[in-house]
């Protein structure tokens, strides 16, 4: 049994983990590591059916830990990273802090300087379907940030396809409030976001220096675009809608072909037959990506739209799944 | 006072105009047509606070009105302009019927040869803002589309003001279900839309049709754009994100001060400070337009944000503005 | 032209009030008052369409000031009442500062001496429908709360008609989030009301005492009830479900009659027909309460559900009703 | 491995059951019986990862099946027991049909003659808490409402902790709109449910029959109570607040312990601690029954509140666990 840690345990995500290792055959839920000991997890997460309690950091926790789930904000989580590696730990990170290879871009989006950038060059990116490969020999794992997982699915294909210009794409994101993580703060009050929607960090979201680097290194291509997210009035699940300039007309039909070829050995990733669009409500609670395909001839663009759980696939779920890739387990353990 | 009839009284567009008329001092409501008689108004709406009855459609109903508004869906309602335009009355059709100036491309758009094509050259498009000087002596007005409205108010300046390029536009609506009217399909149900979001009608929603012909008469250009519209987990509202490549660079205060410029004399049209965006909470139920201007210098492109309530200013409430026009009223009558 | 100012402008109850204010035809607006000034309405209530902005408190706004309302939170409000009063203004409260008759009684349901308790005497309780005489007359409006209201609407024709048991009484409310007023709380974080009811302060929330009060002052009964709320994952809306023990079978339709009659004079109360009852969004954004009626035979219990609109019947539709009969307006002005 | 065929594969019931057993360790799934064969189970729900289809009823069927669950309307549910019932199969019926001892009361409860009333004596009330012995050795399991099982799980403890009146008691439930199964009418589209409440079937819905039946033969006491059911605007999840006139007073801390006592051995049923209330959000998704208990001293009243999934405790989830229970399994299997 793999012993695994939580570090963070009032959000959102250390939640979901939570209730994903209640049904992983090959983990124990160990330890989970607060600034506040003491606290029973069921006070904080009462839906969850767990008899535990938070314990503060401490280097015995290290010892008995083989993976650890950092469930930190962003500028707070890498430091914590430091003392599992040296110990050749495990270390899977939610927070954005991994993410960027770049400690000057890291900078430049999160405001303050990289806390840990010697270990920068050590993480894998760990959308899963992308970095397989690496991922089974990673010791930290830069869980990818909710946005980038739903654009990066459906958006590499076209790129790596060629059908794809490098630039004009535009890319119109929307996410249940959960993607916010548990804030107290007026936006996320229930009146706020009841029978509303609204755009907001627009063209500015910090998952824009993401996304460009991924789709260079993923695609070796330098792509330019527009991000725009919106908040929905529902707890979970992200819609992207990709619109994709085309170099030249393919029909439909070709398109959807190499999409579903693309991602044939996947099973997270279902490209929906042609005619039917991706839901919120079919991939909520799960780990999977529904995809669609449209090419619009009269504009000559194609268009792909992309949902997930926010929470799930776009965060705890993938987390695990990585774990999974690196300790050799089913990569659905869990998570079916 | 103006004699007014409404014509198809069960749906929601009917129920926003006898709440709109409840509060306009130069109207009466006279007769509420439909194919059952005697039903109480009050039994199709508990909601509305009027003491009525439906009545069968008859010549002395059309002595008896000034203005007639169809509620009534497309290709059902042209058909009964016909009689109330021989006896010189005014015709408010909030249907598709009267908007495409050309039958074929209605035959194209809507399946069906168009029932009264005699009186399409009659009909003015009756978005306000933009045709007002025609509205004020027409006999029937084609009251624009929901999205149609949302879209226009958006895009057009940037085209007339110079900004945009004529391709690559991206326009990607959301609404809350009551722009589908009042139908009894399983898509409209409560499991169906309730934590949720899809995409319907990718790039070949009808109003298409609607918005390429305005965008074409209100500008001189023919640009070509994509038009896809989401549908929202909630009863009303629509957010339309409006993504406009720019011929060049231009700062984001430049854009905002013309946009302002532009609808400086509108009451119904706000554009928003900068570094706001337009809420549906916050247009819901009124009659007004929330407009949002972002430059994104990266890529250089004009990102507009329209909110508009479906129901009041994308249908009954502009029914109501025009009225207010054609009949000399302050145009806010009622309105406000 | 009535000259009004409210106090206390960034909260539900002040926006409603000032939607209603712009549609009533014998009132100005002419004071905001703030302990911040200088803020523009528009930018706490982005919905409205106002200019005018927050000034602070000042002996020159009193004497430009005929009414008063004040939307302060119970225990601020009362002391803000005396220097209107002194200079013989109308005070219309919505806080509970002058609901209970009783200053030892005060201080037990809201923990503190009452501010003001010279002025109690002179407060009458502002349920119009009861208290229409003496609110003509009256200095100081104590605007009821909105549990009570709906619950007074329905259980006081029950005890009044003699079909009532003096106990076992239970009251089983229903509300949505604008209720507990725009606080920054955990509770009403939408996460935590989103797909979700629970009750609240059960058998002991503080408009028991109220209940209690007016139940026994209108009826000149002392009946013993237990009363449990609800919170609904909804923005606006009470439904009131009050179970009454009868002292002896009476048929429905005697019950629905009794009630009928009651309140035939009354425009904003709806006893609805047999078999229909009551549903929140069909009193929403309206004055009116609505009024279902059942009696079940086997346990010799009659069942009254009433359904309001906190924010308009509960607070601010009724705080204008109570303004237009002290000043002989139209009962129904702005309120229609 | 137990096989597992399910009768009547489009409704939510038995899309839960599918969930369920894509985790459940000990049973296969074999067939999908549909009056309309070949139809691919993921078309019907998208949110499922089955590959499986739909085949219409037959013999061969019988034969490879060891438990076969209904998931069909009452009324039509009953007949298809038969022919698993003469091959010694066993028969666990979400619907209405076997839960009724009494042939006549269903007659008079369901507007039919009961269609397999030879099977009625065969037939276990599937409350698994209280009837986990017959549930063993059954062949026939009726498992229980959603109402009934919030009810029950609630009141009986309270009956036969001695602390109950037997009459005057109320009962004040509600539900979200999966309760009423998947069905295309007006009362459950969007527009009918969304910011609403309201009451329905007052005093005389269906499940007020089993709720009477089970009280008797769980408690042996015969208690007069009112039902009123509320539809919730929410997919999931049921409230039940019930009233209970104590004979005499005891104290909270009392009543909590018995509670707490009498489901000490139970690992669904959580009695919260003093001073917490159930929410919905708790246990959706779960099998599991959160339960609070208030006493109300003015009123000498107890007042228990009990919130279930109505899909999983209140149905499938509740199969299962009977379905473990006869075949010897860990009753949490599949449903932790």
């Amino acid at each position: 049994m793999v012993k695994v840690s939580i570090m963070g345990v009032s959000g959102f995500t250390a939640a979901e983990l939570i209730k994903i290792f209640s049904r992983h055959k090959s983990v124990t839920l160990k330890h989970f590591i607060s600034r506040t000991k003491g606290v029973r997890i069921k006070s904080l997460h009462p839906s969850l059916n767990i008899d535990a309690e938070t314990e503060n950091f401490s280097k015995k926790i290290i010892d008995d830990t083989d993976v650890v789930f950092l469930c930190l904000p962003h500028t707070e989580s890498a430091k914590f990273a430091i003392p599992f590696i040296e110990k050749n730990k495990v270390v899977i990170d939610l927070s954005a802090d991994f993410r960027l290879k770049n400690a000057n871009i890291y900078r430049k989006t999160y405001g303050v300087p990289h806390p840990a950038p010697k270990l920068l060059s050590k993480a894998v990116y760990g959308l899963t379907e992308f970095y397989r490969n690496q991922i089974k020999t990673a010791r930290i794992i830069a869980n990818p940030g909710c946005y980038p997982t739903s654009v990066l699915l459906g958006l590499v294909p076209a790129i790596k396809g060629g059908f794809a210009k490098k630039e004009g794409i535009v890319i119109d994101s929307k996410s249940g409030v959960s993607g916010a993580g548990r804030k107290l703060a007026s936006d996320w009050l229930f009146s706020n976001v009841y029978e509303n929607l609204r755009a907001y960090s627009v063209a500015k979201h910090r998952h824009i220096s993401e996304i460009e680097q991924e789709l260079n290194l993923l695609t070796g291509e330098k792509v330019n675009f527009t991000f725009v997210p919106h908040l929905l009035p529902v707890e979970r699940g992200i819609l992207s809608t990709i619109y994709i300039p085309m170099k030249k007309f393919v029909n439909e039909d070709a398109v959807f072909l190499y999409y579903k070829k693309f991602y044939e050995n996947e099973r997270f990733i279902k490209v929906l037959e042609r005619g039917t669009q991706p839901e919120i409500k079919n991939v909520n609670r799960t780990n999977f990506a529904h995809i669609g395909i449209v090419v619009d001839r009269n504009s000559l663009t194609l268009i792909v739209t992309v949902a997930i759980d926010n929470l799930v696939k776009g965060a705890s779920g993938q987390a695990v799944q990585n774990m999974n890739v690196i300790f050799g387990f089913e990569e659905g353990e869990g998570l079916l």
